[in-house]
């Protein structure tokens, strides 16, 4: 199509602009979880909407959050806005919700870097732009920008009306932004068809993705406590029930070293496997080798890739995380805890009640815990919970994009869900009523909170495409 | 016999008088734990040396350890001395060598004390003195100067030769001391009958007791280790073993919750229970009050005083101390550790054999280890061993004391045995081929290490005199 011909010739001829943009963006160091460099991340989302306005965007707004919440010390510390704008809003096209974030993971070339974490290194050998924020997530929320200015260079018009939804606490907890999306469903977001999020990263390095679930986490806290205050064991070793004794006893019951959750109702929550979903697991460029580099050991649970990827993503896990009240520092001391707190969590799956769930897990505790006829206390409590969340990857929003994709890349994409979770995604699926497709821009490789974070210069170009594509493929889609 | 009224009289007129003595040495803080206050340790160590002059003692010497090796702040920092003295050397006597640390624990009025810590408090309402050291252990060790002090002004020739070995490090190890007395075996201690130390207390607080054994202990480090590093439980649930997962099975296979041993062969190591040594259990002044006080709950593992007393004194536990390595704060960290160690040790008891028992310790965890089929890498290790001491409550010396307590309380001491391990017990005994005796002046509820220390004044005094008239008794005996 001629259109995608101007569209795609525009963006590799703004090619340098792209890459000074984002070099401008990722200088200021937008770190939300250090207080001292709040102003920072305000000054970036003044930015954006320096940005916003130079595109045309219109009905720019800076939502403000209020306080955030302790602990922190600045009790008058204020979240970071989020920046809300349009572009477009005829009402016979469809509407698009755009979201990114403009906040970064801290960063110092202290750490590790091979250069300065917040200055744009482009490394011209590996084709590759190197700094904090470079693929997490600056540079694919400029990449949305950018796709709105090919077009008007290339006088293609938007095909859909769009709404960018950018904010500044992601990397903190993303505070405020649920209250927000509740609050603005019926009025700035009320006429989203669909939401794409471009803030997760292919599964490996050569073939592009898109994601239709997230697992989601249920973590526990088990408690068991007797002795008033720690006792010594040369002391009282022998003549007093173990608080920690008895909680090694729950937790050992809860999986087993294969990864087998043993408690019992929770495999038969699990939906069942379709052919239909078994297929996506066809061909997906995954294998041992790149799990055992990712864990730099040889700790596999599976042999086969489609057994690992189903057990990270379409299967409930239970991690045991460690003890608190416990003696935990190096060397020997000669305590029993009086208090002991266990943190184990399930990620789960479609289609695991949440609330049924703890219900399984307390009764299991409390079940064994009673079989152990021990003086101590034991209780057992959800301490934090997320959602999962899957899509239909066969909707017209995954359509459009696995259609752009193939465009772009010249493959069709592989379809990934992931094992952690992404509560927001949830968030807009829930409150707006609307589809969800996440597309990354960058790769498994990209060291997105970790040292010499980089993006490389063909994915944002082909990103920005794949992007554009997209908009059209789904705009044109019933 | 008119020697003990003599003595037991001149005990009390000088009443006054020890309690001064008592109040000047509690005023040097002599803290061996803090770097910062060793000039205060050595201070005092001077002073002791003033006070064995001043008795009479000779042939005083203090013995310099060398350097404290590290963890410390100042790499030249000087251990405090031991105080060697004499008094008498007649070789038709027999020899007695009395330990005492002249030492304390840290102490701070903001920690909750009643009064200034370092500073004796009388309180003449409970009769009792308030100071940090005032039980542990400047009370008891001042008590064998001032017995020698009423001999002397009683006109009574003391009937053994005695030595004195006073440390200033035991608070922190006794570092150094073991060398020395080796050192010192076949010199300073050549003529050396018995050892009597008086460092421990009473099991309650109204029966006086004698101490004639300890448990040793052995503490171990399982560790089980996979992926090179930490990693995120929603992208690694499910898909790699955890090295956490692992060491629950592990531990939870050492210790039931009823605090039965799970490993194989360490029962049959234990001494048999003979009917001599149940007789001791009867009539010993201890109840399940006592215990449920002590630990603020109610979590015994036994209600009958002797199964409760015989299984901190006589059987071996287990206990479970914690995990380095794993998550331990508070809140929900999604982590998977890489590398944890457990840290869990046993009590042990005659006649249980440390090598033997850590081969045991070590083919039970391998063994449960590979019935998991773990990936992962397990090993455990000793990385801290104290032997236990059992020493024959009929001996001389025993004999002697017992004699000794009746005569100043009325009636016969409980004997008992204590949970922990005191090192240097082992080591005198070992070390010099002689039996050593604990004889308590102190009751159990003195609060040595922790706040509002105290000495009652009558425990003081009859202890002074139970001391002298031991030294009596052991040297008429055969
Ligand atoms: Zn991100
Ligand atoms: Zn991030
Ligand atoms: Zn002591
Ligand atoms: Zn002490």
């Amino acid at each position: 199509q001629p259109k995608f011909d101007k569209l795609f010739g525009k963006v590799d001829e703004l090619k340098g602009e792209f890459i000074d943009i984002l070099g401008k963006a990722v200088e200021i160091p937008a770190v939300s979880g250090d207080e001292s460099l709040r102003p920072m991340v305000v000054k970036k989302a003044h930015f954006l909407v320096e940005q916003l306005q130079r595109l045309g965007f219109c009905d720019i707004q800076l939502k403000h959050l209020g306080t955030q919440p302790p602990p922190v010390e600045d009790p008058n510390l204020q979240l970071p806005p989020v920046v809300l704008s349009r572009y477009g809003s005829d009402p016979k096209k469809k509407t698009l919700l755009v979201y990114g974030h403009y906040d970064v993971q801290p960063a110092k070339l202290s750490d590790g870097w091979e250069t300065e974490p917040f200055k744009l290194h482009v490394d011209e050998k590996k084709q590759l732009m190197r700094a904090r924020g470079a693929t997490d997530d600056t540079g694919p929320l400029l990449a949305w920008l950018n796709v709105v200015q090919a077009h008007r260079e290339a006088e293609v018009e938007l095909p859909v009306n769009l709404i960018t939804c950018f904010e500044g606490m992601e990397e903190s907890g993303s505070l405020g932004l649920e209250e927000l999306i509740a609050e603005e469903a019926d009025k700035y977001f009320k006429d989203v068809d669909a939401v794409c999020i471009s803030d997760n990263y292919w599964l490996g390095t050569k073939k592009p993705v898109l994601t239709y679930g997230l697992r989601g986490v249920n973590y526990y806290k088990t408690t068991v406590e007797g002795p008033a205050a720690d006792l010594h064991s040369g002391i009282f070793g022998g003549t007093v029930a173990e608080p920690l004794i008895d909680l090694m006893q729950v937790l050992s019951s809860l999986v087993d070293s294969k990864g087998k959750i043993l408690i019992d109702g929770v495999a038969e929550m699990v939906a069942p496997l379709t052919e239909k979903e078994e297929k996506l697991y066809d061909n997906i460029d995954f294998t041992l080798d790149d799990l055992n580099e990712a864990t730099g050991s040889e700790t596999s649970l599976y042999q086969k890739p489609k057994d690992i990827l189903m057990h990270r993503w379409r299967y409930p896990s239970l991690s045991i995380h460690g003890v608190e009240g416990a003696f935990s520092g190096a060397g020997a001391k000669t305590v029993i805890p009086a208090k002991v707190n266990g943190k184990f969590s399930i990620r789960t799956v479609p289609d695991m009640d949440s609330k049924k769930l703890d219900k399984l897990v307390i009764d299991h505790c409390d079940k064994i815990f009673k079989k152990l006829g021990s003086p101590n206390k034991c209780t057992t409590e959800l301490i934090h919970d997320g959602a999962y969340w899957i899509s239909d990857p066969h909707n017209p929003s995954f359509t459009a994009a696995a259609k752009a994709t193939k465009l772009v890349y010249g493959v069709d994409p592989d379809f990934t869900r992931e094992g952690g979770s992404i509560p927001i995604t949830v968030s807009f699926q829930q409150l707006l009523d609307t589809s969800v497709i996440l597309l990354p821009v960058g790769r498994g490789d990209d060291g997105a909170h970790s040292t010499n974070e980089k993006l490389d210069i063909s994915n944002y170009m082909n990103g920005m495409k794949t992007m554009a594509a997209y908009l059209h493929y789904y705009a044109e889609s019933d």
